[in-house]
């Protein structure tokens, strides 16, 4: 079965830049949007054009500058704001804008004081309004995941007519279960008219960590753009990790979707964004961590030297990264041992393995990790 | 309807300390017992006895301190690992044995060179062993999220007969979608004969950014054990997360299932973890990140000022976080701008604002994030 293509929207420059602790600044980004277009991503949301002069001209140099990916810039559903996207968007090959406006009763009560009535009526002058310069446009239903579903399909079919290409269902509080997010789009396929002209798009926020699974199952559902982060950067816990949803479209090819991005560069990439955000990844973070393919206890590295497969699904070449790494602690196993202790020249039988086990064990206890310098200290120190 | 309870396993002296760059020592390891205990942890994992002398005495004393929760000792299933473990665990009042093997054809083949008949008499003895020593005998099929459901049927049955009281089903690899681990225990909950006797538990590795839906979804299918680490700490990629697990328990309260868990300590907690691993948290982790409760876009910022809920589904005070934070930068809006200005003394009429506005634009474009202190010098700026 032919693989369907599910779009990346890639916002780190956008929904990544505006945390607390981000340092990004004009020259990196610019960097970064052209490491994104080199990666793949289909469309690159620049930034937030009004909200700063110093946005406005990210997005405008942006757009100078980017070759394949459509570039896209955020705005909310007020002509201002959409006036000033248009401008910073001018020069962009395939200029994309993203309009909209919160459809829960929370955000029409709380936020907007106004009615659904109202709401529908501004998301749909939102749209048409930036129709009038770009072709291509997104309108997203902010706090989606709680908004009802019955009317969260009135607010589709409503901006489709005014002629939205793309319909953002951002669970913008990280609220959803799977199940439910899967639902909420299998609903919106079902029931609102015209969108087979529209493409379904993931907005999935991470405060349970559960973004990667709910914009999953959104795919599985229907959707055909995910909306995600380098390092899944971005407001609160964040959005979408990237890197996660390639890799997991990659590794259960059965779902029969597959996404333009070259993997190879997902590393790589992590550490650039991390180094220019000033946003560390933590070691155990999936596929880009530091330990993500390290391997310290002794059972798995006994296994891992066997057979790479026994413990590892990923290979770290095809995400960028040079090795497995075997790392030696207290809880690793002779095999380990025996494995690095031949890589710096030593071939240990195993009466003589067993001796210098007992050494590194003390060793392993004291300096919890053990490096290759270390190793022949611990062999000396072995008397064998 | 009655919430059925999950037992939280926590696996963070175990899985989570045999990571490369951890750096706990003895007084540590207690120091984090203790804490577990109090925070509400079922059966607290405190380490593999048999790997080395200190892991030992780390278990040993461990069982001495521990009050409340079970204590569990790891082993492969080895007549000796088990003696060894026995002896580790003697001081506890609530005893555990964790036991077991390799049930996947990879494992089987590649690993142990075994077959799948070898492999449950090996499951069966080891279960039995442990049993002469203690009553609470946990089982993992190790890969089980790789193995193929009917022989995993049969090792449950085989080593609920040997008198295991838990089972333990572990996505080793971090393989499964939500949708697979789910429907896995659900076939052994309707094929497993003896399944009444015995608890599943869920024990999900990271590595494709899943182990939390993973988890839940094992929990919705009839698992009544979760396996976790503060911080997700743990082998590669990490385990799942012990504060995201409770809170999506929590935050989801259809699902009828709840923890023992004392959520207003899981902030502090976190803390204290990383600090004395020296593993270091993301900004954007899920409940304990640093920026996790933080709010910087104007957006955001608005509706929050407005009403919490509005952006925020967990009151942060409920994870021990003292509130909200504001942050100003570029991306903030007059409202968030407004609100601080006024917590400093600062009340600023429309007109004002709008001209304290440009200069605190001009200068979050320059730094990035503005504070307190700043607000002063920008307001003078200002000429209002």
């Amino acid at each position: 079965m032919a693989q369907d293509k599910v779009d990346i929207f890639d916002t780190t420059l956008r929904d990544g830049e505006q945390v607390p602790g981000c340092k990004l600044d004009a020259t990196s980004k610019l960097a970064i949007a052209a490491r994104l277009d080199e990666l793949g991503v289909d469309i690159i949301e620049a930034g937030f054009p009004i909200s700063s002069p110093g946005d406005f001209k990210a997005v405008e140099d942006i757009s100078k500058l980017v070759k394949n990916a459509r570039v896209c810039g955020l705005t909310r559903a007020v002509e201002k704001d959409i006036n000033v996207a248009a401008e910073a968007l001018q020069h962009a090959k395939r200029p994309r804008i993203h309009t909209g406006i919160g459809t829960s009763d929370s955000h029409i009560q709380y936020k907007f004081k106004a009615t659904r009535e109202e709401v529908l009526e501004r998301a749909y002058k939102a749209v048409k309004h930036a129709k009038s310069f770009v072709e291509d446009v997104e309108f997203y239903a902010e706090d989606a995941g709680r908004t009802d579903n019955e009317f969260l399909a009135r607010v589709c079919e409503k901006v489709i007519e005014a002629g939205a290409t793309v319909l953002n269902i951002p669970d913008t509080t990280g609220y959803c279960l799977p199940d439910q997010y899967g639902t909420k789009i299998k609903y919106l396929i079902d029931n609102v008219k015209g969108i087979e002209n529209a493409t379904i798009s993931c907005h999935c926020h991470n405060d349970l960590g559960l973004a990667t699974a709910n914009s999953i199952a959104g795919a599985i559902n229907g959707a055909r753009q995910i909306e995600c982060t380098i390092n899944g950067v971005g407001e609160r816990a964040g959005n979408t990790a990237l890197e996660e949803i390639v890799m997991v479209l990659r590794q259960h090819s059965h779902l029969n979707l597959d996404t333009n991005i070259d993997a190879t560069l997902l590393n790589d990439t992590s550490r650039m964004v991390s180094e220019s955000m000033g946003m560390p990844v933590q070691p155990n973070k999936a596929i880009v961590g530091a330990n993500a393919f390290a391997h310290s206890s002794g059972i798995h590295q006994d296994g891992v030297i066997k057979k790479r497969e026994t413990y590892e699904i990923i290979n770290p070449a095809d995400v960028g990264v040079d090795e497995s790494a075997i790392i030696l602690t207290a809880r690793s196993g002779r095999a380990a041992l025996a494995y690095r202790a031949k890589n710096i020249g030593f071939e240990l039988d195993k009466k003589q393995l067993d001796k210098v086990y007992l050494e590194f064990l003390r060793v392993a206890d004291i300096q919890k990790e053990v490096n290759d310098k270390d190793l022949p200290l611990i062999i000396k120190a072995s008397n064998i």
